[in-house]
This record gives C-alpha cells, structure tokens and sequence, in this order.
C-alpha cells in the first residue's frame, strides 16, 4: 500500500481507537469505513510497533454464538516521539504516544560545566524515571527529537560561533549528543535550534487556530527565536533564520557571547536583565528573586524591566513592519517571571507599526508552558504540521503524512 | 484536455517555434513529440489568440508531390502580457509575447500633481507609442499587471496609510486606476506593490539562478522592497510584507510620510539625501546632479552617501541576521546614481551578521533596469514562477502552469 495512504488510514484507526476506547477489529473497519483485510494489516503493523495493544474479550462480551473477538485498544504507555529540549541548565522531556498527545512530561537539571555526555546521561535517567512515574515505555519509540541551545543549522551541523572560527563547540556538541542518544535509541534523532521548536509548537498549538504568519521570540539565557511565514517554518537559505536575538539594539554596546556588540541578546537575556538590575542598584539573584521583585513592585526592577520590553518591541516593532506577521508570541522564562514585559513592547512595536490598521499582528505571551521546546521537537519529527513542509530533509526515514495537511492535533 | 498538461504542450511549442524560426505542424510535432491531432489543437489555439501566425508557404518549398502546408510563427508583435509600474513621477512598460520575453519597453514622465485618470493616459499613450516604434499590437493581450507605489496588499486594496485613517487616497488610487485600465483593457488586471514586483524580477531574473530566499531594497523617491523566503515571494498575513524603508533607524528622527519618525525613508530616499546633501553644503539639484557629484569625487556627497549606505546596512544587517538570506540586492535610482551605497551597506551588513561564515549572503547592487517593475508585473501575471506559488489570488482567470515547476525564463 502506499506509505502516504496507509499513514492516513493509520491515523484514522488511531483516532477512532481515542474516541471511542476499546473496538475489535470489526468495529474499527465499520467506524473507519476500511476494508477488514486492510484493517487487520494496519492494525496489526500498529501492535508490532506496541503502538495499540489486543485486550482478551470480557465475560460481558460473551454473548451470541462464537468466540467473541478481541478488542483493540491504544497502548497508554507506548512511547512514540521523544522530544527533548536542552536550555539553559535544565533538561525538558517530552513523550508522545501514537496519536500525538503527550503522555508523560518533565525536566531535570544539569551543571553549566558538564560534558554533552553528562547531559546526555541526565536526559537518559529522567526518561527512565518517567517510566517509572507515568508507566511510558520506549519500546515503540518511532524517532527523538532534540532541541539544541544558540545559533544551530538542521541543514547540517555546520556552525561555527564567534569571531574566532576555530570555535567548534557548538558544532562538535550537537554531533556528541546525537550520538550518544544514538548509542542508547535505534531510532532516527532529529536536531534543530530550540527557540525555533519552541516556535513551531507556539504556531501549531499556542493560538486559537494554527498560524501562518508569525513571529515567535524566545528570553532565556540566551534569545532565540522562530518564524512561520506564509505557512511555513522559516529556515532561511542556510538554516539559520530566526536568530533575533542577535539583531544590534545598541550600537557600541555590551559585548555578545556570538562576537558582536550590542545584540538584543545583552539587553533581554535573563543575564542581561539580573546585571541592569543589579547595577541600577536593586540586585536580585535569579528569576525567582526577579519574579518575588515584579510581585512586590520593586520601582528599580520595573523600570529595568519596562527598558527590556521596550527594546524587545524596537526590535520585533521593525521585523513587523517587513515581515506582516498575523502573531507576534514573546515567551521563554523571563517573561514567565515578569510578563509586563509583553505590555511593554506591545507598546513599542504599536509605535513601530505602520499605521495600516488592517495589518496589526496579535501580540500576545507564549501559551505553552516549558515543554514548548519539546513539543516543537515532537511535532519536527512527526512532519504532520503542514508548516513544515519546506523543512530540510534531515535524513530521517519516516513515514511522511501529507505535507499539505494542516495537522491534525 | 487538462490546462495544465495543455499549457505545457503550449509552452513547448511556443519554445519550438522560438528556437528553430518557422515551422510546420508537422515538424513542430515531430520536434515537439506530440501527436498531430494535438499540436493542431494547440496552435489553432495559438492562432486564434494571435500569439502565432500561419505564413504560406514559399516557393522554395513547393518541392516533392501535395500541396506544401502553411508554416507557424511567432507573431514577433503579439504582446501578451503588458506589466506596468507607477514610480515617482514616471511611467515605465513593458511587453512581453508569448514566451515570456520583452518585445516593447519603454518610459514617460507625468506630472506629481497629476491625477491618476490622467496618469493612466499617459500610459496609454505610451503603449500607442510602442505600437508605432516596434509595431507591437495589444490585440492579442491576455492580461495587465501594475505596480502600484507605497504600501499596497494585494489582498484588496485596503490601504489607510497616515496617521489619519481618513486618509485613503492611494486606496482610492489604485481603484481607480484599474478601473481606468479595465475601461481600455477587456483584461484581467493585477496590482501589487511596484517594489515588490521589482524585487520578484530581480529574484527571477537577477542573479546567477533563480534566488530562493532573497531580500530587495529599493531606494527611489520613497522605499519599497521585497522578500522571497523559502522560494516563495513573501506577501505577509495581510499582504503589506517588505516595507523595508518603514523600520526606525533614527528614534524621534525626521518626520516620515507614513506619520512616524525616523523610518530608513527619511534619510536614505532619494529626497532625503537630496536634503542632507543640501544641509551639508553641497546642494545637488536632482539625481543627475548627484550622479556627476559622485563621479568628481566631491568629499561632502560622499560622506552622506556613506551615511546612507550605512543606515541601509544597518537595517539589511539586522534583517539578514534573522532571515538567513542568500541574497541582498540593493536597487532603485539612488543606487544607480550612487552605486557606491551598496559597497558601504555592504561593510555595514558584514558588522551585524553573526559571524557564521556560511550563513554570509551574497549582497550585489541589482541588475536589471528601469523596468524592473514592470518585468516583475508580467511575471505576477504570468504566475510561471514558482516564487509565486502562495500568491493569493486575485480573482484573475488564467491557464495556471504548475506552480512547481521553476520559470522556465
């Protein structure tokens, strides 16, 4: 049968399988509207993968003449995606099962000074720790995705950070992590840049409807950020679109970790911000102590803040006027923790806009919660999000849905 | 037969006849590989749209037995498509034929206090014009394409531009001009943004290839540009993408016509610079005068002009930073004046990408003429480019070649 066929029967099983529990094979192939030879094909490639499972008739089901039929059910457990966003210090795990959802989340710390392996090894031990906690197993895995920290090229781990060129550690960590996650998982890994996943889940599920134009920034540590224009996720010519946070805001100003100077990134960064706060006199540790500050009303903090948010809308303000975005999304833990931020440059970028009425974008803080990262992860492997279809061939043997699809979640 | 596979079979043939001169059906069949009955299809077709022309048949070719068969040309004076631009104070058009190319092209001056009813005969009289010097002949056109000065969705022509809402004067210019053109013309009509146009011929047409993610800039009496990303021609969620001469360079800078202050337009349009040199006592009456100032190396000229090249580069930079492009082409009067600008934006745009050595696009002064906006309207109307495969649609009826396949110019 033809993969691209097949995959949307599949799909259709599945969804039957989520909405109405339990079914037999004959049930499945009257609700689906497929043939029975064709349902037991797929559903018996579905439990090869333990992406369902058959359960033993009940004694309920024993009426009528015959053995009753087994019944069909998804596995609960059964691990399709792993997607797993490496950011600042933290580990964030994602698992989804066959029909997209996500069953079973959660994060872990790692040192700043550790090795990728380490990382690597955390990442390992908080799936493991998920089965325990949630049940999820591996055994069905179809691919893992990962998100990488700072300026990363899914058209091949070319990139070379810095004025020095010599600087390879990006490029040499993305290609350790990937393969020590291939060591582990028989499955096709997947990298991309993490703001860019976190992006991508922002226009698939962050909205009231998935959005076509949008402009998705990213205050962490560091700032990244995504774009989806005219229904796709941007990687720009050689993979690097997206990365506003390294747009100039201050000519002559701090120096930046990617060489320049002045980048929004040492304005809006969460490092950025404790330093302003701490050399204007108010010192707060970290985003905890800034989120207790916003709470109390610390007038130091917010004037610190009220800056932040005035360069994040000068900048996002002039990529509006370009781009016509439909969304404009802020998010990341900095304005988790001080989410004025957002009424901020809400107001820098309206003065920004040109005054065309029609074209003012929505502004709105991310909705997604710290699994963004993740999810994106998820949704870059599975490729069902029509936003995806321009994305680079990564190499990854799947079974592709239909590029031109919305997708289906 | 299907429009597609039949204006595949038309494009071939139109490419047949172009390439070898005169032809019989029969060898345009033979060459072509298509049956009789259907290349006899096709040309009638051709014929009856006067995009071709049976000849008799010369005395030369009254040899062997029967009566020799008509042979098919060209009509070398069938414009097909006319494309138009409205820039500032000048009317620029061209015709192409059947096979996409340029068979009549030319220029007029209007008056800036002219009303577009006035405006629209002036390139009437144009196109008359070019009928009498070239001796094409509009009676075969299929459709017109008009580029339209300042902001413009060709979503509708819902523009307001102004701080006063009211203000819906090139809302009604455009509307009015098309019906001008729909009065003279029994065509369909398509207007777009003329910079935008310019930037999707210099896409097509510019470079080595076609550009699949490319930023245009053009610097004439206001600015436009244009964006392809991801091998498509960007129009934004509400149509407006590209208005490139609207972001901030200067906070609380010089008035803009947009009701802003200290858009990229207020210093680095050709007016503006005008103005500074002026300011900067080197007064310069007009391009021209610019250009000969620029050619005897005068030294204040040249400091603004390095001032504009560097506001250009700023803004491109920053641009290139977060949309990864393989191209930057700077175009318009200005930069054909003073081509020197594209060689100071081009050290501007170096200071503010990430240093990613492969993400370094290529940044080149563009390289078609005056009429590139109006090359760019044939291609919108056309729709032959692959670039355009997400252009909405205009309403404008047409035998749609496959949107996948690259221009085939």
């Amino acid at each position: 049968m033809h993969t691209l066929v097949r995959r949307t029967h599949e799909e259709r099983i599945l969804r039957a399988l989520r909405e109405f529990g339990p079914l037999s094979r004959g049930e499945i192939s009257d609700r689906v509207g497929l043939s029975r030879t064709t349902t037991s094909e797929i559903t018996g490639e579905l439990i090869e993968r333990r992406a369902i499972v058959a359960v033993a008739p009940d004694a309920a089901d024993r009426v009528g003449r015959g053995r009753p039929a087994d019944r069909l059910v998804l596995d609960p457990g059964a691990g399709q995606v792993v997607g797993i966003d490496f950011n600042h210090g933290r580990v964030q795990v994602a698992v989804a099962d066959a029909s997209q959802e996500i069953i079973a989340a959660g994060d872990a710390r790692y040192d700043l000074d550790s090795a990728w392996r380490e990382r690597a090894q955390i990442a390992f031990a908080l799936l493991e720790r998920l089965t325990v906690e949630t049940g999820v197993h591996y055994g069905a895995l179809q691919g893992i995705g990962i998100g990488f920290p700072g300026p990363f090229s899914p058209q091949g781990s070319r990139l070379a950070l810095g004025r020095d060129k010599r600087d390879t550690s990006a490029v040499d960590g993305a290609r350790e992590l990937r393969e020590h996650f291939a060591q582990r998982f028989d499955v096709p890994i997947m990298l991309d840049n993490n703001a860019r996943l976190a992006g991508l889940a922002e226009a698939i599920w962050g909205g009231q409807s998935a959005s076509s134009d949008l402009i998705y920034l990213r205050l962490s540590h560091g700032i990244g950020g995504g774009l989806v224009q005219g229904g796709v996720l941007s990687t720009g010519a050689s993979g690097y679109a997206g990365e506003i946070g390294h747009i100039t805001v201050i000519v002559d100003g701090a120096e930046c970790r990617c060489g320049k100077r002045g980048c929004l990134e040492t304005v809006a960064s969460v490092p950025a911000v404790l330093a302003a706060c701490a050399r204007r006199g108010a010192p707060v540790a970290d985003l905890a102590a800034l989120r207790a500050s916003v709470a109390s009303g610390d007038p130091i903090v917010g004037a610190v803040l009220r800056d932040v948010g005035d360069a994040v809308g000068r900048v996002l303000g002039g990529l509006a006027v370009v781009l016509d975005p439909a969304e404009i999304v802020i998010g990341g833990p900095l304005v988790q923790a001080a989410p004025m931020i957002v009424d901020q440059a809400r107001s820098a970028i309206g003065y920004e806009l040109i005054p065309i009425p029609q074209a003012a974008p929505v502004i709105r803080a991310a909705s997604l919660g710290d699994d963004d990262g993740a999810r994106g992860a998820i949704a870059a492997v599975l490729r069902r999000s029509a936003l995806l279809q321009r994305y680079p061939d990564d190499g990854v043997a799947r079974d592709l849905p239909s590029p031109l699809q919305r997708s289906t979640t």
